[in-house]
């Protein structure tokens, strides 16, 4: 299979492009390192350099004998993902080009139009271009769980069946989300759907929670081929957060009560769920969505695993709640529906001691390059 | 009240600042008249030419005696809006500014391009100017039944309750729609509803059905004030196209089965219902959302209202089935709640028998000036 992986030199992008590549497909990867260069602006570099794209591709080659085609540039100008799409004739679109930070998102005018025109416009160029050049094209989209926000009813997946003064119909879901980013990917979604259904085009929009780890089988050959590890308050998860804050001998920092509840899921399961929906691809004409994550967790569940996984290296992990920075609910109800990947074959890694203490590990062996004024809020919701 | 109307130039943003400025009102007006750029560029000129924004500022000022205040720029150009606000101080901003046409939104690649990028960056930097300069400030935007679609269920204005296996939540109203301009009014409504939760603004959402008429208060001062009037396929809406076809002895061309229905209004109640809303603002931290029409109407039944009005000036009006050049439901259920502007007053003005005469009458006197080969579809949905 052909695959073309638009932010192909992000966290998930580039684990994804080994994994596909390794198993033998045509990989082309493109980025415009845009992440890269708002991270660095925004003071929030990863706690690893990675080598750059076309570094990283030199290295999988060399280590695998596997190539995997390297195109630097934006595709929010449509010219040049035309020409990705002419170079690569892809059977596939794995879509990771957008800015995923809900607060880089909340941090600034200039942040928040950056949000807003680079995600949409990535997605619009996405569709005119399998339009242009192919048509039969599978688009798997990354959405995110996020799009749903914490509803008080139970969450299903994309699609809800209303009943209403005694009258039926099915929607799309309902969704209300925390951040400007999130609200983005709603947007997103929306424009997916009208596509879908007025050209016949096909989509898997995979609404991912977030995401842990740092090692999938090809990071094993070799160090470098590592994927990105930030830890910051902007583009750092709270699990990657709090991994550095028991590593730097800093109290875990919880947001409010810390009951805000999200579906999780190991960096490992990511690339199984798009190499499952890659081998079963959406109908033409459908828009098929699936909640991607394994478990649910709280913030103060996720505190006291950490906690407990610290104790296997000798870790003094103090937990400390923080007024929240963020405007969201703190205890809410939270069931959403996961049942479409595993019914496609997911075998879920989940969130273990183990897999935490490898984490502490490899964050610890780097434990001089951790920069704690970075880990605290630097951007708030309220004005 | 002082009053900024973004979109100044337009058929409903003239006779809106006409009637706000008529009534002692302090109003500015923004336009970078893009509108007439892209109708222009798309041959689809208005059937009369409509003397600039600062050329009927000057008109209105010599028949009243009183001044509108006209900016030319680009509200997408935030530099631009946030200059006009420091201009104006408003207390409120008609938001009008937006490529407002749906067969337009699907002609190419570059429209569509322009149509998602004009309308949500000037919604979004709308937003932020309020943030900046007048956070009390009441925002009303022009929303479009559109964004509803035509769903199996009944239509509410803006909200709804949903019990889902056993447990309720309150949702913005699921919305699909009909085009890609259509479907930029849901973005729009999904941003200001992120803001308005997050930051506490206070906004009016008007979905507005399809609006028809010629003549406003003010109009009857100076013909040269006069909206502009859009006939062909891709600005003119049915109403308009009907009235041009019957003067021009062409038959009544019916979409598909003709039994499209949509929520109608007259031109009156618009800036009625505008009124209605700025002198009863929303609260901070709410969006209030009304549907903005007075009666519903299949493209069937108005074919045959437009023909039987055509009878008073002796047309012989024929009606003509043609292959719908749109992807929509063309036999549906549409119940519509519209209670919320007749509860803040509105007394609806119908699309009697007379109002469809005078506007006959209006474009007969214009009758050398249509061109009959823009009526027509000339963009189809189909790829």
């Amino acid at each position: 299979m052909r695959v073309l992986i638009l932010g192909g030199d992000g966290y998930l992008g580039w684990p994804t492009a080994m994994q596909l590549a390794a198993a033998g497909h045509e990989i082309t990867v493109l980025d415009n390192y845009l992440h890269r260069e708002i991270a660095q602006a925004s003071n929030s570099q990863p706690l690893i350099e990675s080598p750059d794209l076309v570094q990283r591709a030199a290295i999988f080659e060399e280590v695998t004998g596997k190539s995997i085609d390297v195109v630097i540039g934006d595709c929010t100008d449509y010219q040049v993902l035309s020409e990705a799409f002419t170079r690569c004739r892809p059977d596939a679109v794995v879509h990771y080009a957008e800015q995923p930070s809900g607060p880089y998102s909340m941090s600034s005018y200039d942040a928040a139009h950056l949000t807003i025109n680079n995600n949409l416009n990535s997605t619009f160029n996405l569709i005119w271009a399998v339009l242009e050049h192919a048509p039969d094209c599978h688009i798997v989209k990354l959405g995110t769980m996020g799009e749903y926000g914490t509803p008080d009813i139970d969450i299903e997946e994309g699609w809800l069946d209303i009943e209403h003064n005694g009258r039926k119909d099915r929607f799309l879901y309902p969704r209300q989300a925390g951040s400007l980013y999130h609200t983005t990917k709603i947007f997103d979604t929306d424009m997916l759907w009208f596509y879908v259904r007025t050209y016949g085009i096909r989509v898997t929009d995979l609404m991912q929670g977030p995401v842990y780890g740092l090692t999938t089988a090809e990071v094993e050959l070799d160090p470098r081929l590592r994927p990105s590890f930030h830890y910051d308050d902007i583009f750092g998860t709270v699990v990657n957060r709090f991994i550095v804050q028991a590593v730097a001998g800093m109290p875990l920092t919880v947001y409010g009560s810390g009951g805000q509840t999200r579906g999780y899921l190991n960096i490992i399961d990511t690339l199984q769920c798009v190499d499952l929906v890659l081998q079963n691809p959406a109908e033409r004409g459908e828009l098929r969505i699936l909640n991607q994550f394994t478990e649910s967790l709280s913030v103060n569940e996720l505190a006291d695993r950490v906690q407990a996984a610290g104790k296997h290296l000798d870790l003094d992990v103090q937990i400390e709640a923080l007024v929240n920075p963020r405007k969201e609910a703190e205890d809410h109800y939270y069931n959403p529906a996961h049942q479409g990947l595993l019914d496609l074959g997911l075998e879920p890694h989940l969130m273990t001691d183990d897999v935490l203490v490898e984490m502490l590990e490899v964050v610890h062996e780097h434990r001089d390059q951790i920069r704690p004024e970075v880990v605290l809020p630097r951007v708030r919701w309220a004005r």
